[in-house]
């Protein structure tokens, strides 16, 4: 009987220090071996000419999340909707684009508390094939859900509280907000934020949509960098007072990443995520006739492309130091995504989101690495190491090193691609990214030893994603 | 008959370049000559040996203001209470401190609109004798305050609206303070505002008082210098999300100061202003036994030695330009003062303030001029001419100049004086600097060419002081 | 006999605080009145309409300056060379643009003392109608300079020592300048600064000059940004080491005067200052055909428009806070000017600087106050109060003041003027502002009480300047 | 036969990732496999219990180097002294600290080339058992040196060039840094710079020797921080302008690094270096009776504990990314150490430098990861990646991985430890360290995949050490 399940062979291995050239071996799910010349497994993977990479991690997306009342607050009575993109297709997508694990969103319904949606939501993530861990989101911080259910969701490992401070009728007041640092900090949860100021992009709507002011590209106009920094600056004063670690979501301009910066020169536990779409889209791609601007709108709103230089700068100075997708789709067509309020909505109307949960690693890995903004070992801690080291995943996941779960994708850095939408695999009926040519790509993902994805194909059995249980924070 | 109503003679006059050694002749109560050897006027004034300096102009200070439900936020059905320092005694105490010109403050009283409380308080003021200006407080920004009745004071030369961000009931929104904004720029006003996080505050101090920390020292806890930076951080980014010009009340450390020095860099009309407290008294005088530490509590809190030092150099930097008393006494004895709740009340229920109308030119003066912090140059336009500037109340205010009117404080450099609640002859028992030393001190004062103090004893007759009203600012 | 010599009359007058109608009575060359409604003098000047602002201050400019060897260092035996600018012709360009006093410079040579150059330059100096201080250059420190000559230069009332960290055969090494330092010290003196690095900018010339990169807009790729910067950080932190107030003369870019700005927030004794080459000519200015360059070099080399707009908001920060002109004229024609070594010299054999002195201030209005840029204020204070607070003139120099000397320039704020050659009435022949239109123009000039321009025609008696003393620094 | 040489098993082993559980098999000196469970090889280190770190690397030591005219700058006739540290010693001192491999310095003598310093220094390097690397030290920069020899020694694989700008006579003016900055950008070369201020150190030296201020304390009144940030920009400036990448050594206080943080932020190729004695030692500590101060002595100098916490904060921000001993040892006894001037010499003529090979590792470690003040992945970085990255030593050196050299440190994290100078294993006759407490100690070292130390005793074949040949820099 084969020493191995799998090995990996002569690959170009990213070990944290540029890359080896080496074999792994695979057992049970886990690496067992680096090493050179290793004996041939039960099955083998030929890297050759390739590098190897920790399988990605994307700590931040939408799948299969159900909302109350749609997603752009209408509220009331409506009924709930659920996000088109499914833990089954999210696999796909993400094993498509080298990613094999998520923490998605589990939600809170204001006037209720979180463990009926943590029971529905762990009920549809089994289905999957992705390994999966969750955030909860709190957006009703009420004592029975603070006191009595927070330990609760600890206990099984969920350690991430996630809270809004725009958005209705998810937002919270400093109040609420404080509330739930306290808490977090009680528990050992990371906080996550979402930081735009909710009065004033309230206010700024408003008067655009009083002005006539309501085709897509007004959404930029309604929540410029200031709205964003304003928010950083508070969610992170806050949690300096009550001394609870956070990470800021999605930063989207240097403003915004300098109260990063200048919070962790204090000393403070305070971490930045940024988004391909920060890197890469801008706001005069909402600016286009009808509702053609909608496939790219999402909050933060994107900027501009000096913008992109200067949050790359931010990724450099390892101000931002983690890179997801923020993962949120909703087609252009039909009646529930993007037109759930028709194609003539204002704004304000249309969902917030964009999909890219397989165009991440691509894009990431061609503007960064390809152009020669970032090392390859940028890019593996901001993709894998880095969100896995956070989110408390590690060292079971975001690295190849004995030990570890075998989670890989095997990369083909001189490979050009056009993206489009049938690359994405994902549910959604378009990419924000069709048309943009990459140099790198992904080849073949393993997860947990299984080879999942070969040549884009996917192959892998829904319900054989896990859930990640995890520990108390080494950070806090 | 004599060419000048009253000539003063042989001092050196602050000219805002140093000093010069000259007459002043005034007529009609303005300065009409600044001239070697003046014939002699009606009346002469002897300045040998002394500084001639423009008249203090304090426009931040708490005087006979009127407040429903007392001044620690009791609300509800309690009758209105004045604050105990009436027009008249003000005036005495401003003008035994070398002040002749104050901007106070006109409330507004939730459910109510602002125009019958101007027209009380435009009677209260009229009985006194010093010049006067208001800032109109906003506590309830409905569409027929803003829309309607803003015109109609700004018409009437009120050209600043006054803001907090904490105290209830006073506090604003976000959202509100965006109206308040919008409506100031609208109208040619300033915003001033009072900035601290009401809801950290409010968590701070309600866990303090759950443990039982009730002391009056327990106040500088509830209320640490990040509670301010963030306040300040905010109300900042959202005057710029509007494009208005607003000042910063009371600064009280260099982090808040700080954000104002980066707005300035990013060139936004910001300014700020301090107070003598924030350069003397410390966190450590409330801890006093029993009630004593109630006399040095006011908001923000007094903070420690070093942060004395560092706002100093937030002076000398020309961040903070203005230096005001924010006046605000309330007597340590009987029932209507500090002890409005009893002698043992917690912190929480003890008003908020200090007195300091007559204090704060001696203090500065000493501290920052005799100490060799501050040139003479940048005490006069601390005390007189930016407050006179960013008021409005310039060229008429806030300097020596021809044409301008004739207010003036001769001041002894050298003569050395130990503060007593006496000297300040204002209506409160107490003053937070008894016992401080101060090296120089205002031996006569004129307003309008009034001799109204001579060696500490006013002589002015109650109803002279005058409404200063206000064109739009120059900085606007 | 009427009370005053002369009376200006009507002028708004500029008074450190923004302007103050009113007349001015001047007697025996000094202001001894600022009234309303002053009686008529001996002479009256009619200023109504017209601002009324102290007479320009110029604290660097080079005028009848002996070199020994020619101005671009050929040295050796070459016989003495004097800058064409006569203390004479200097006067009337001076007058023209409203200029007032001067400080320029006595040269040192080396292997020679520096009293010898003295005797020579105060009698060249006397000739001239401009009031007038010296600088001493010092090239050569050595101990008998130092021990000996600089006291007595002191006693004489020269309080600067200028020297240069690039130039052959100027340029001083550290030990050297280090020297000069501690000197100046020792006798209350000011050390200026001319900062560039003498090596960096030899061997890039050299490399450009072998390869054949010999046209005059070398010159600005012989010495970029970096060098100034370096330059200036030594200059300070050897300054800093001996504890010495410095002045860094003609800052062409931000990143030289972010080292000032540094050095002020560390409390240090050191000023920076800007011209008006600096924030309007360009280093493609230098890129014309031919000689044509020329004429617009000077060291530091200019710029481009975006530092332009850089060092106006150093300026409007306030680390900026003197602008002269470097006025050091060479006429383009003729064989001993910018031609001496030839039309078709290399870059590096064409002597550096340009004339301003007579534009300094109409550029400075016209760019700063009448395009928004600074405050009238500012300008005052930039022009004249500053360099005389700096060079120990004032209370005599720099501002309008009873007892102050009677220097005014009257200016007629709207006038629009397209600048000529002919209008710098200087003996160079051109100007490197030819055809830029101005708003704001000097209508006529007053020194000590006499009228020595009025609309652009300048009469004063040669030798009727006077040599301003100076006595030791209150900055020191 | 065994598949490897040697099996290390069973030990957290440092990934670069926090670490891994594995056993590491070695075969040929080079590590051929990380895995759980590896057979036997023939030789068994058991590591249980452990870390097991990559080897150090200390890039800066000096080691048997000679010296024409002694180490302070007598000059003249003197004959070549020879630093009493010898290869074999230092080897032992190395393995005992668990260091593998060192950079050492060539030295070169004004008046002559590089060659032949060379050929006699790699014959002494060659009897050690440490592998090596050379720094060539430049002293004299002539065209037949930078243009004929550089190239040489460029090609048998030494890459870097090691500038003073300070002491008598090795210090280089500006226009000689400037060409060995060109040279290397020409062949490939980093250039390595002891940065501090040659004429700032003068002229303070003589001033304190001339007012009888001579003991050792006095070393650090010689040379204050601001002489070594003015040599750390100065030194940036200059690469900056030439563009080529240098390291700055020793760097001993926050406002030295804070150049290096303001240069990467600009985006240059600019690196820092600390070492132990900037964390641990004072200025006090010179301050002994009679000679025992200079036992502390280095430079730059040791500074304050105060510094020491802003350094560590520099190394946290990355600012500061290799920590090495700069090991420089001279006996305290004897009369060619420390005292070669006499016990009662005057501070400028007592050697500098202090022994620190074996201390580097334990130290750092002890009081970064035992306190709490850097992660354990810091310290692998900081110890033995990065110095292996910047030199050029990378993939083969500074990390466990794959196909790298079996350098190794096997590392007892909880052994407590008293550091004596028997301890260090060195030919000097003291440790600056004597006393001190540490937490962490190494336990064994691997050179090669040879256990060269056990316990503290090393064992190793004199001349088994071998000379790294390093390519091009991947940084240039
Ligand atoms: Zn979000
Ligand atoms: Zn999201
Ligand atoms: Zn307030
Ligand atoms: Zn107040
Ligand atoms: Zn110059
Ligand atoms: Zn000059
Ligand atoms: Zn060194
Ligand atoms: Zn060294």
């Amino acid at each position: 009987m084969a020493e191995y399940d799998l090995v990996v062979r002569g690959g170009e291995v990213a070990t944290g220090f540029g890359t080896t050239r080496c074999d792994i071996g695979i057992k049970g799910g886990r690496i067992v071996a680096l090493a050179e010349n290793l004996a041939d497994g039960a099955q083998v993977l030929e890297a050759g000419g390739l590098l190897v990479l920790p399988g990605g991690i994307d700590s931040h997306c939408h799948i299969e999340e159900p909302s109350r009342g749609g997603y752009v607050g209408t509220a009331g009575d409506v009924p709930v909707t659920v996000n088109e993109e499914s833990f089954v297709t999210a696999s796909t997508s993400a094993f498509a684009g080298g990613t094999t694990s998520v923490v998605c969103f589990v939600p809170q319904w204001k006037g209720e508390g979180i463990l009926p949606r943590i029971a529905d939501y762990e009920q549809r993530a089994a289905k999957g094939m992705l390994d999966y861990s969750f955030h909860q989101i709190i957006t009703d911080p009420t004592e029975d859900v603070l006191q009595r259910e927070v330990p609760q969701i600890v206990a099984k490992g969920i350690r991430s509280l996630k809270v809004f401070l725009t958005y209705e009728p998810l937002h919270l007041s400093d109040e609420e907000y404080l509330k739930v640092l306290v808490t977090a900090r009680k528990n050992g949860c990371l906080v996550t934020v979402h930081c735009e100021n909710y009065a004033a992009i309230k206010w700024r709507t408003e008067a655009l949509l009083a002005a006539g002011l309501t085709a897509p590209k007004y959404h930029a106009w309604s929540r410029p960098p200031v709205v964003e920094r304003e928010a950083t600056h508070r969610a992170i004063a806050l949690a300096e007072l009550v001394d609870q670690p956070i990470q800021v979501f999605h930063v989207s301009c240097a403003e915004a990443a300098e109260e990063i910066a200048r919070a962790q020169h204090r000393g403070l536990k305070v971490w930045g995520e940024t988004c391909p779409q920060y890197l890469t889209l801008t706001a005069a791609d909402m600016d286009r006739p009808g509702f053609g601007g909608a496939a790219f709108m999402c909050s933060p709103s994107p900027r501009t492309t000096e913008e992109h230089a200067r949050v790359w700068e931010m990724i450099r100075r390892g101000t931002l130091d983690v890179v997801t997708s923020d993962h949120c789709g909703f087609s252009m067509g039909g009646e529930d995504g993007k037109a759930v309020s028709g194609r003539d909505a204002p704004f304000r109307d249309i969902p917030n989101g964009i999909p890219g949960l397989a165009a991440r690693l691509p894009i990431l890995f061609s503007e960064g690495v390809s152009k020669g903004r970032i090392t390859l070992d940028e890019f593996v801690r901001l993709t894998a190491t880095n969100p896995a080291r956070l989110m408390g995943l590690a060292p079971r996941k975001g690295m190849i090193a004995v030990g570890a779960d075998a989670d890989l994708a095997l990369w083909d850095p001189k490979k050009q691609v056009t993206l489009t939408n049938a690359l994405m695999q994902h549910a959604i009926d378009y990419t924000p990214y069709e048309g943009m040519q990459v140099t790198g790509w992904p080849v073949a993902t393993v997860r947990r030893g299984a080879v999942v994805m070969r040549d884009g194909k996917v192959q892998a059995e829904p319900g054989t994603g896990q859930f990640l249980a995890r520990g108390p924070y080494d950070y806090i």
